[in-house]
C-alpha cells in the first residue's frame, strides 16, 4: 500500500473525483444548478456579478450532492430535496462570504475572494441576499420540515463562528472546545442537510436520524482534514496560504494536540513563536515540524478517519446500495481530497 | 403656528415622546423587552456582551413599539405579537450593525457602533446571528405567517441594501431609484413588521393589509426624514456627524431633489464639489446652503408630511380609539423626531 498523503490507513491515497460520486444523481444536480442560477437573478446588476464570480470561485457543490445522494438513498430526488440542496448552498455560500471577509482572506481555491475581487461591502450584503434568499425559497415553497431543520443549523453556526473569534489565539485551546466549533460551524449543517435530503426521500423519522448523525460524523471530518490544509497543503494546491488559520489566530486540532504532547520547554517555544507570529519570518518550516514531530498531523488523521468510519457505520440505514456506495465515496471525498 | 424645524404644515414641531406613545401598550413592551433580552441569552461570552452595548446604543424600540400597537388596535397583543416585536426588532438591528460596518459609521446615536466599540469581524458575525436568532424564533414557535411576512421583508431590505451601493456616488440617480431603495431599505419592514402586528391581534385580512400600507407610508416617512438630518441635524443632537451620508456617497432625497431644480451652472460646481469631496474641507455649509435655496430640504419635508398623511388615513381601519391616537402620535414622532 503507497503511503497515504493526507488521510490514514483504511483509504486510498487518492480522492474519489467529486463527479463519480455524483454519477446516480446527475439529473436532479443539473436541476440544482438550474435553481440554483435562478437565486442570483435579480434586478441589481451586483448579484449577478457576484453570482457569475461565486460560480467560478465559490463551486464545489459538496453538500447539495449531500442532500440529493441522501434523498435518492431513500427514493426520488424530489423537488424538496432540490430546493432543499439549493437552500443548503444558499447558507453555506453565505457563511463563506463572510467568513472570507472576516478573516480577510485573499484567495479561496486559487481565486480572489469575494471581498477582494468586489469589497468587503458587498462581501457582507451580497453575504445577507443569499441568507434571506435561502430562507425566502423555503417559505414560499412551504418547506417547513427544512425551515425547522436549517433555522436551528444556521442559528448555530453563527454561534459557532462568534465562538471562533472568542477563542481566537487562545493557545490552552482544548480539543472539546475544538470540537464544539466545527460542530457548529460545519458539521451542524451538512447534519441538516442530509437529514432534510432523507427527509425529502421518504426516509421514516429512524433513518432521517441515522442521516443526520452520518452527515454530522462527515462534517466533523471534512472540517478536521481542511484545517490539516493549514500544516500541509502547498499552496498552489489547495489556493491559498499555509499558515493562514494560524496567522489569523485560528487553534486547531494539529496544533492542540502537538502542544498536548510536547515537552514543556519545547511547548513554551513553539508558544512565543506563534504569538509573536514570528514564524511568518521564515520560521513556518518549524511549526510544521513541531506539529508533526509531536503527533498532532497523525492523530488528526485518526480522529478524522474515526469519524469517516463513524459516518459509514450509519450508511447501513440506506436501502439502494448504488447510493450507498455513492456515499461512501463521499466519505472518502471529505478525508482525503487535496482542497 | 410656530415655524416647524424639520417636518412642516399640519403637524406640531415638538416630537411626541417614545414614552408616551407606548403608554397603551405598556405591558405587552415589558414582555417584549424581557423576550429580546433572552435572543441574546447564549453561552458564547461575545453575545452578551455586544447585547448590552446594543441595549445602550441601538434602542429606540420603533419597530416593535408599532407591531405592538397594531396588534392591540385590533385585540390583544398576544405572545404571536410580542414575539413578532421581537423578530422584527431582531431583524432591524442586525441590518443596522452590518450597515454601521458597511457605512464604517463610528457612531450611533452618540455611541460608538459595534464595529467600532468591537471590531468588525464581531459586526458582520453579531449581524449573523441576530438574523438567524429571528428566524429560529419563528420556526420555534411556528409563526408561519409571520415567517412568510418577514422572510420576504429581509430579502427585499438586502436588495435594497445592495441596490444602495451599486448607486452609490451617482449624482443621476432619480427620485424613483431613491424611493425604490428606502422603500426596500426601510419601508418594507415596518410594513411586514405592522401587517403581522395587526394579524396577531385578530384583524381581518383587509384590515391586515391597511396596516401594512400604513406601515410602509410611515417607513418611507420616516426615512426621508431620517436623510434630511445628513443636511439639518446638529451634531449634538442626531449623534453622528452631519454630511456622513453624503461622503459615503449616499444620494439623498434633498440633493436629488436640488440638483433637479439648481440652473446648470450652480449644479454642475455641486457636482463637482461633492465629487472630489471638496465638501469636507471646510465647504459643507455650501451643500446644506444649496439643498435649501433650491428646495431640496422644504421639497423633502413635503414629501414625508404627505407620506405621513396618507398613513394616518389607514388609520381609519383601526376600531380602538386610544390606539388609533398613539398610531397618529407615532406617525408624528417619525417627521418630527430629532434623531
Amino acid at each position: 500500500m503507497t503511503a497515504p498523503r493526507h488521510a490514514p490507513g483504511a483509504f486510498p491515497a487518492e480522492a474519489p473525483s467529486l463527479e463519480a460520486i455524483r454519477g446516480p444523481i446527475a439529473e436532479p444536480f443539473e436541476r440544482f444548478q438550474e435553481e440554483l442560477d435562478r437565486a442570483f437573478l435579480c434586478d441589481v446588476g451586483l448579484v449577478g456579478a457576484v453570482g457569475a464570480h461565486l460560480h467560478r470561485a465559490y463551486g464545489k457543490r459538496y453538500r447539495p450532492m449531500l442532500v440529493l445522494l441522501a434523498a435518492r438513498g431513500f427514493g426520488e430526488a424530489t423537488d424538496e430535496a432540490v430546493h432543499g440542496a439549493v437552500v443548503v448552498e444558499l447558507i453555506h455560500t453565505a457563511t463563506l462570504i463572510h467568513d472570507d471577509s472576516v478573516d480577510k482572506s485573499l484567495l479561496r481555491r486559487g481565486l480572489p475572494t469575494v471581498n477582494s475581487a468586489f469589497n468587503n461591502d458587498t462581501a457582507i450584503l451580497m453575504g445577507d441576499y443569499l441568507y434571506s434568499k435561502a430562507f425566502s425559497i423555503l417559505v414560499t415553497r412551504k418547506m417547513y420540515e427544512a425551515m425547522d431543520l436549517l433555522a436551528e443549523a444556521t442559528h448555530r453556526m453563527s454561534q459557532g463562528e462568534l465562538r471562533q473569534i472568542e477563542q481566537k489565539n487562545r493557545l490552552d485551546l482544548g480539543e472539546a472546545e475544538y470540537m464544539r466549533i466545527i460542530e457548529e460551524k460545519t458539521a451542524c449543517l451538512m447534519s441538516a442537510g442530509c437529514e432534510l435530503g432523507a427527509h425529502a426521500g421518504g426516509a421514516d423519522p429512524a433513518r432521517r436520524a441515522a442521516l443526520g448523525r452520518f452527515g454530522r460524523a462527515v462534517g466533523l471530518a471534512f472540517q478536521i482534514t481542511d484545517d490539516l490544509f493549514d500544516y500541509l497543503g502547498a499552496e498552489q494546491v489547495i489556493g491559498k496560504a499555509m499558515g493562514n488559520d494560524l496567522d489569523g489566530g485560528k487553534i486547531t486540532l494539529p496544533l492542540i494536540n502537538a502542544l498536548r504532547n510536547a515537552p514543556a520547554s519545547e511547548r513554551r517555544d513553539m508558544e512565543d513563536l506563534i504569538r509573536t507570529r514570528d514564524f511568518r519570518n521564515g520560521h513556518w518550516s518549524d511549526v510544521v515540524r513541531f506539529v508533526t514531530v509531536h503527533g498532532g498531523v497523525a492523530y488528526s488523521q485518526e480522529r478524522s478517519a474515526l469519524l469517516a468510519a463513524r459516518a459509514e457505520e450509519e450508511l447501513d440505514h440506506v436501502p439502494d446500495a448504488g447510493i450507498r456506495e455513492a456515499l461512501q465515496s463521499a466519505v472518502r471525498y471529505a478525508v482525503t481530497r487535496e482542497r
